[in-house]
């Protein structure tokens, strides 16, 4: 195995999800001289019109995954929902995967994330595991009486969450969230939500891009702001909770931390993904090596990147029919237009992005 | 044909040839949301594993062009060896190729591609078409008794050339090159090669790069520098030279326009690529918008991009197996490796290439 590594030009790296972060993905793979097979269930998916070879089929589709296992000299994923299961069978079948069957697993579960953070002294909003209405509750009465419930699996982009008002709202809120496993997280005073992208290589280094500031909508990413302004010691809180986070994992590829600033500077913890993450989309015009290529470069076993910004980088997602505005975002200068290929621009779905560039301040 | 452009992102662009031009048109089309075919006779090519869908056939094959004709929005080559014929066939197919199918015959024959030129009022070296050992002679007596041998065809990268050495060397040197139709070219006294890439859209609209300073070895491009330093009258003489055959030809699309200058800072033309060019691959990371990108903003009829230097850029060929080094290029700071997937290290062939930046002077 130690031979495998770095992987050399040439190589075929696996990567389970066709979507826009799969076909970033497979593009930057591109210029470094891989190529990528993707797994997919949707066919004609963003990823596989730029991949070398795609299996159109369920990411536990036991043939797809020996073929990944016997092809690719590396799998990753791109879609945090794929069944950490899958994980396993790849490892069983001889695969190597990166990031491995834990982040996967622990990224997968709201309560065994939250575990996770406290467990290594990182820390979060105050939570309650909630197995039914009783324990909103139980957790309400902790929390001063609000509280938000989110399905402990499976939510993303603001589905699957809402706000419980006080313990009459308990048996409607479970109701809301389809009467699922949840958690129950207090209420956070944060001033505003920042995240850091981070790679952690297979000997362990670890590289950490600026802080990014981000607006949501609806539970949807619409911005992000990066380098973001911040203090010193809000710089190195991040930078100190990625690394705890990405050790305490034996992580290898690139992580995407979503953290609450408080009022006075300091950060606790929302979420992470265990991928390449929108929020660090500004990296691909406003860095030397962007978060897809240092995700490459991590899971081959290549040398990290270097993180810093060569521009103030503005980046708005293109949301449903917004993307329509390709021509005029074409011809603004200063704006790079990046586009999906999605075949079919529904309603709040992520069609591609732009990032406005300002010189650094 | 008018509502055919702007092509709308999702689109199929052909492009003629598998290399690793055509690899980096297929990374860049896909960043805009396009799809790309190719039509390469080689199997495993580098651009057919980026690449949409990929037809392995000869660039003549009739099956394939009424393919191409019925599947893609635009074609384009990447490759100037196509048959120009093959234009005309799509054409009759009802397709759209750009740049057309005068650029690519102007540009395939060196006697035409200078006739061209002298029609148009650039200034080339002295020259003299050669169809035998006696035009040599003949032309040799314009020359000074010295001149460059080249066949009229197909010469590229140094090959089906060769210096004469006085009128006893005409036998031997038509021998030299084949004895193939050729042209013989007055020497240049030349202090430096430079070269300008640039782009004309669908509407006449003009975009040109700064200047590149080029270096060869054994008639093969190591190295290009740019911004070139040069005098403003020089850089004027330039994007006069690159509008004038843009504007003459109709052209839409990038082209790669080798220059000679002399001592006084006056240029003359050597001869020019109808495609994106080997000395503009320092705009993949020197410029907001790169060659590859901006060919296919050309074809698809979309807004050029801008052209500005952001960095100083020296772009090294990767030649045989000096793309060995990539572990050592990756981990340099402010160098930007680009590999081309190739199966076979062949000595002299271009593997990939390396950006290394500085910031502008």
């Amino acid at each position: 195995m130690a031979q495998r590594f770095p992987l050399k030009p040439g190589s075929m790296i696996g990567v389970l999800g066709g979507g826009q972060l799969g076909r970033m993905l497979t593009l930057a793979a591109g210029r470094l001289g891989f190529d990528v097979t993707v797994l997919e269930p949707e066919p004609d998916s963003p990823a596989s019109r730029v991949a070398a070879r795609t299996l159109v089929a369920p990411y536990d589709d036991p043939e797809a995954l020996k073929t990944l296992a016997a092809t690719c000299d590396v799998v990753t994923f791109e879609f945090e929902n794929v069944p950490a299961a899958v994980l396993h069978q790849l490892k069983t079948l001889g695969a190597l995967a990166a990031p491995g069957r834990q982040p996967l697993a622990v990224a997968q579960d709201r309560v065994s994330e939250k575990d996770f953070f406290r467990e290594n002294g990182i820390e979060t909003a105050d939570f309650y595991a909630v197995a039914g209405p009783g324990d909103i509750v139980s957790g309400l009465s902790r929390m001063g009486g609000r509280g938000l419930l989110k399905t402990r699996r499976e939510g993303y982009d603001g589905k699957g969450q809402t706000w419980v008002e006080g313990a009459s709202d308990a048996d409607a809120a479970f109701q809301r969230i389809g009467a699922k496993p949840a958690i129950l997280e207090a209420r956070v005073p944060f001033v505003r939500e920042l995240s850091v992208i981070a790679a952690r290589g297979r000997t362990g280094e670890i590289a950490c891009y600026p802080l990014g500031e981000n607006w949501h909508e609806d539970g949807v990413l619409r911005r992000t702001v990066a380098p973001a302004e911040a203090s010193e010691s809000t710089r190195e809180q991040a930078v100190a909770i990625a690394r705890g986070a990405l050790d305490a994992l034996d992580y290898v590829g690139v992580i995407g931390v979503e953290l609450f600033e408080l009022a006075n500077g300091d950060l606790l913890v929302n979420e992470f993904a265990p991928r390449v993450h929108n929020s660090g989309h500004w990296t691909l015009d406003g860095c030397e090596v962007d978060q897809f290529e240092q995700h490459v470069r991590a899971i081959a076993g290549w040398p990290l990147g270097k993180t810093d910004a060569l521009a103030q980088v503005e980046m708005t997602n293109l949301l449903g029919d917004e993307a329509d505005d390709w021509q005029a975002l074409a011809s603004e200068p200063n704006a790079r237009v990046w586009l999906y290929g999605k075949r079919e621009a529904r309603p709040g779905r992520k069609m591609g992005h732009v990032n406005r560039l300002t010189p650094l301040v």
